[in-house]
């Protein structure tokens, strides 16, 4: 059983060459439009995932939820659907792509009833111990519906014997173990809480005298609510008609933010962990411009997400930023090619080279990070038929070696391009005249507090035990060493 | 919270005056083309439950599920979605209308995974003790996804400590009071089972050597199976890849077969508690004309569940059946006047009288049940303005005085408007020159074993204990006697 | 580009073995409430067309339509349509089915501009010179979007040089020759008109002072209208803000009003050419009794169109009536069997023989007319298979051997299994004990005035000149003879 | 009723600040694949047209048409549509938006029979004399379903004369007066034209012997053919089985390219008028910073169409270019705020403003134009919430003072801001601190040929003859002067 769960997921290909994350959050208590702003909310968060949407909003007696596959604007294109949310509290969510089948059941919020009332959940992250948990629990007689860490957890609050919810959920969130940020709504109370490693980011803010919390700082920004701070790692907060409060979950042995929130995931107007993402964007391509010039006319960026780091490199590089790729922005994220045979016209349906710009040129392409690397060989065939004369890749990120346990689908090792091979085979596969990747130390370097971020996915450093099926075949960490690299 | 769920069944007001049941069941073993079979067969038993449909189909390693609201051709109307159901086995499940949010999380089947990996559940029925039973297990820190009495049995399987699959069906369909018809799906087993007391009904057949269940034996008919026989009462049929056998719950202090499913559920060319429907509804007819002559010209039916009373009447009467009122099948079940203050519109756009047969007629209106009578006196209406001399009701089956408490949604005590009002009140109330009914004791007397039917709604005899809200405001049993009758 | 024309309409296979005629229309004059009129009455008129709706309404200044594929409830489901369609007029139109492809742009009613403004018009017939009038107009120069006769008409309109917009539809319809009741909307005018033989039917009411249309007086019933009378044969009513008045066409040298509106299009309940459709179709039951007895034990209805017909059949033949098939009326228009190579699942998925009625009786199958006979063969196959002992098809119309010119799909003569084979051989194609067909004499017999009704679908004494590709191949008249028959 | 037209053009108020333009054109000949090149083609032109999409294709015999309301890939989202559009010759047509209820007639391309047979047609831009022409033909008797001007020039091939399709459309097109490109395709030939003056663009390519054109050549790099050059003003380029030949019409007194293509319309990365788009517009930037500096710290563009005006702007001025506006590209085009009084939620949804790029910056805002002024109005206050120190606007267009009738739909004087209000006033309503536009000679100092463009919209200058109304009222010339201006 647990095997076609993981079956399921290898079947979820990624669509492209990026890795995914798994989810945005919104949060609002104390609004007497709590479903719209979180409407409002998910629409600033939409980045975050793709695959589906839904609210649960309270209205003090009754919590009420509409989920469902798609954008935000698909699953409430029905105008009267947020009238059908009624209340003051509400929280959102985001869900990002896996497989066709496992979408209606996995959509969240989840909402269950149980021994206390109402209760639903959301949350962004991925536990290492949930199928230990779900192993236990389905031991002692439980059933799960759905594959979500949330469902997991949610049995861990039913089956608590505190008095409290706040307490039964902090009780049930001790348990738990790997990177999480929760979002939890009754019908009296919001809670919200972050892992003690602080993998995932959320943050507070304030409208109106509305408490409000967010994946990302934009998503206040567009409710024109204020940023007041980042959540604590294992700061639990409970919203009620008492006002705000917080407890802590027990602290963790060190603090691991992720430091791919930087590289790719946020919004680079967002602010993350207490910083502005397009601030440590720009840094990278400035460390990596450092550590790794080019003698080149100009630089572009992979649109849309490294073109921080795009403009960081070229500031630091004294080159001149272009836009050299144009993205199609009405190519739905579900284009399928009506060719069968056609190699490239995936990428030529998102991307179109601008030649004025390109022709006759040594171009620096900035991308933020490789995982299989098919995408970008095919962007590179793009840059030189338009005429480049040289092209340069830059990415502002290590090279991805391990996998990621912690809510980032970069599938398994063998998809990762750099555990197989060296940079230099990297370069000849995608095809590039040179290809450098910013260091683990360089992007240390200009975050705050480097210690306080993890770095796993390029250095294998897990802050915890992973999972135990881990080490049997899926991940051969001897390869890690490279001694040998298989053909990329 | 379980308030809720009540608030929520009671706003789901019946759109028109009949009584609703939840549901009809298929289930195939053995057969390559299993999901193709059931999704046939749920076609065959549509008339059971309009709301949402689904079926769950074994390759032998992975259940596989496709749900979702409406017919069963709008829920399978891409084609490709059988093709995703592969295997020998599948269950299928159609469900009866309720509220508008419910819909989603409230259709069948219901997949879970727990300790031994996959099971699917669809039943049709109600558990007498489900919320007792829920509340139990909800302080033991169970969740629940729906309030659907499917999870509240696929709980106490997952619970059960029994050694295998089935003892462990077995034994939690002990621990449950109430009617029901159940169907579950592992990937390498089917059950079937009814409960005790023989209230829903459950047919065996066989196609080409597979096992075939069905509510209704119409759907063994539309794939060409053979009907074999009816379950037992408490009968739980094990279909695995070792043949077929049974075992038996401890057996009810008496069988109590639904006697509404002659009256009105079941379609009448089907076979349902070993007999046809038909024939009996037919002998409600004839006794009916028996015990209830009209003065009359013809007899018509409100088409087209009381057809087969009226040709049993006209029969019976020596009188000569016409068709007096044409049902529009074009109408959808979701029509919704866009007339405000429009009175009869959704009459009026459901039938249309045939004058040409009712003018100057006195006609017997053969109806097969009344609920809360408002349609049946619009009906009257337009019977009358299409120029009926005289127009006398007769109704194939006695008063209904006591709600349903085992699957049948005929709501609360108020709503049925014959344990408000005596027959004469009822028959101001709907304009009809006379009103009679079949008498319990006639209505008995045409099956074939009156002591195995339960005929509660009609006479307040119920086999079991009755949900302990039910003396409490929501039925005072002293009004049975009807001393008093309040305004109609 | 004709002959693609041509090869569209002969793809257009029908789905069933019925005739299928084009559309249904209503039109609603001096009421507020014009457009949600309108929408009842063509709810009322489903029947005579599935495929698409549309309506037109005006409010004095300007004409706003709206039409889509789909049946009337399906286009109009947006419950704000209706509120875009605003004004005291409207015409409605109701479409059959022919292919996929011409949906969209055959759907009426068609809305112009041309020199006098706007105008709407939407019509059920045929026209026979319509290929003429278009080639000709083509030839001067005029573009065609449809291939509906409406589109021609609304030429001939627009290059009238007649004063006002009556007079120049009455010289445009002076120029048609064929079977037509066309309704014609401008911003401050209502036109309806019937050609001079009669074949379509459309009558007149009455609804708080409002002028109603309509294709049959059931569209009048569901509103409320009063009944006033049928237009007559070449009448042209102009309905504005002067009131009524009416012109009247040249007359034909006879009425030919299509008896297949009584055999099997019309409602039972509607009354058309002034006469009720149920009295016609019952007396065609009773005289088919007379010609063509049989000695059986019941008598059932290819339900629901033959209902009335076999009620009057076994009237007269003091054979007990039944309900021997049952119709599944969940199954859409659209249903495509996901089976492959299943032979007959398509007629088990839409009847069900009810065993109980059949088994062991010799059975008279009342049919209301035979087309290609292919889904009769597989009934008589389930009605078999049920267990009747002998089962005696009877018709309650002659052979049909003729294709129809005036509005109903019968296709190319190859395609009318009487136009190939004798009566003998079509009963043996069947599988019956028996067949027999209503004799024209006897079907003439009971209709009010016989000289008044077309019949050249039995008779092939048409009315009019036939298209002049008819004798060329695709109708042979000397098979009429039937000297040899083909293979069946 | 052509107030009418009006009136309903009127409604369709633009939903953002942008001038639209009307469609992208593709046509495709002697290719197996066709319709799926025509596809993707059009998937590279949907910036020209989001409203509606539709492709024709033949097979040599038979013209066959898919078209409808949306993007190319919701339109032909159902993946067996292209095939059935088989055959090696196809054209498709993008289209703007207008009004909801025209959208379903108003798509193209527009199909006909006529008397040489079928024929499809779509175009791009406005004609000046299509009214006359309609009104002229409608007063000998035409009909016409759509406000588009293609159906005005079908008419008109339809009416011709002479001897063959080539010579009909070329005689047709001597007749209309305005900017248009155009394509035809009969069962037997693809013809594409432009207007005299040059004022759409077109180009032809070349794949695999093929022969392609589009409205701009994203359209064959996407698809991988080969551009060969623009087409001529007044070229008319027939393609059929005798291969590609070109008849050109009377030349115009002038060439009249609209320079709007170079602002705004055309992607950057396609070359129109044999010019590559990106290389004019950054032309536009760096004069406008020649013209028009600005004391700041950095450039930011409104993205997307402004960014490669802001790199030329950078570039010259030698200040950075930031990316201060992060674009949200999942909102659809169809965004309305469920919010009912919510000033700024439309911008912010939209457009999120990065703080830490802004803060405490003096940020030139780089804007290609400005219509109504409202959407930048709202954005400058984003960019000052978010702490920018000044903000100044440079617009790399001149002020848009006169309507177009040229396809550019800035719909009437009144709602040109700049026709209203002097630069000063408008500053201030826009809230900038300081406002430049471009001039109108650095404009033209940087295009290859400043004769051959159309600068009517900014200078008044029309090359032809203005429809009659313009001058009464719609359009008050002496206001040009900007003698009072009026409140902004």
């Amino acid at each position: 059983m647990r095997a076609v769960t993981r079956r399921e997921r290898r079947r979820a290909a990624p669509a492209d060459d990026r890795p995914r994350e798994c989810c945005g959050l919104f949060g609002i208590w104390g609004h007497p439009d709590a479903a719209r702003h979180t409407y409002f909310g998910l629409y600033a968060l939409q980045h975050r995932g793709q695959e589906a949407a839904g609210i649960a909003a309270s209205d003090g007696q009754l919590v009420r939820l509409h989920k469902g596959p798609g954008l935000v604007s698909q699953v409430f294109a029905d105008r009267t659907t947020l009238d059908r949310l009624p209340g003051a509290a509400a929280i959102g969510h985001n869900r990002y792509s896996t497989t066709g089948t496992s979408i209606a059941r996995n959509a969240q919020p989840i909402l269950i009833e149980y021994k206390r009332g109402q209760l639903a959940a959301a949350h962004n992250g991925n536990l290492v111990n949930s199928a230990d948990l779900r192993r236990a629990m389905e031991d002692e007689g439980s059933i799960f519906q759905t594959t979500s860490d949330s469902e997991v957890v949610l049995h861990l609050v039913a089956r608590s014997r505190a008095a409290g919810l706040p307490e039964a959920i902090a009780e049930s969130l001790e348990r738990v173990v790997g990177a999480y940020s929760f979002l939890f709504l009754s019908p009296e109370m919001l809670v919200a809480a972050r892992d003690p490693f602080g993998w995932r980011p959320l943050c507070l803010g304030r409208l109106e005298g509305a408490t409000v919390v967010a994946s990302e700082s934009c998503a206040l920004d567009i409710i024109g609510a204020e940023y007041v701070r980042s959540l604590d790692p294992g700061e639990v907060l409970i919203v009620d008609a008492d006002g705000e409060r917080s407890v802590h979950l027990p602290a963790a042995p060190r603090q691991a933010s992720c430091i791919f929130e930087f590289i790719y995931f946020a919004r680079p107007d967002s602010r993350i962990f207490g910083e502005k993402a397009d601030k440590i964007r720009r840094a990278f391509g400035r460390r990596l411009a450092e550590e790794a010039p080019a003698d080149s006319d100009i630089v572009i960026a992979v649109p849309d997400s490294a073109n921080t780091a795009a403009l960081g490199y070229a500031e630091a590089a004294g080159l001149r930023f272009e836009i050299g790729l144009i993205r199609n922005h009405y190519v739905g994220r579900t284009f399928i090619s009506p060719y069968q045979h056609e190699r490239d016209i995936d990428v030529r349906v998102k991307f179109n080279p601008v030649a004025g710009v390109l022709k006759g040129r040594r171009v620096v392409v900035v991308e933020d990070s490789i995982v299989r690397g098919t995408t970008l060989r095919k962007l590179i065939g793009l840059v030189r038929s338009a005429g480049a004369a040289e092209v340069h890749v830059r990415v502002s990120s290590p090279p991805i070696r391990c996998p990621c346990f912690y809510g980032i689908d970069m599938s398994t090792r063998e998809e990762l391009i750099a555990s197989r091979c060296e940079v230099e085979a990297i370069r000849a596969h995608i095809g590039a005249d040179s290809l450098r990747y910013l260091s683990v130390e360089g992007m240390l370097s200009v975050v705050p507090d480097p210690r306080a971020m993890c770095t796993a996915c390029f250095t294998g450093d897990y802050p915890t035990a992973v999972p135990e099926d881990f080490h049997k075949g899926q991940f051969d960490r001897s390869r890690r060493t490279g001694a040998e690299s298989k053909s990329c």
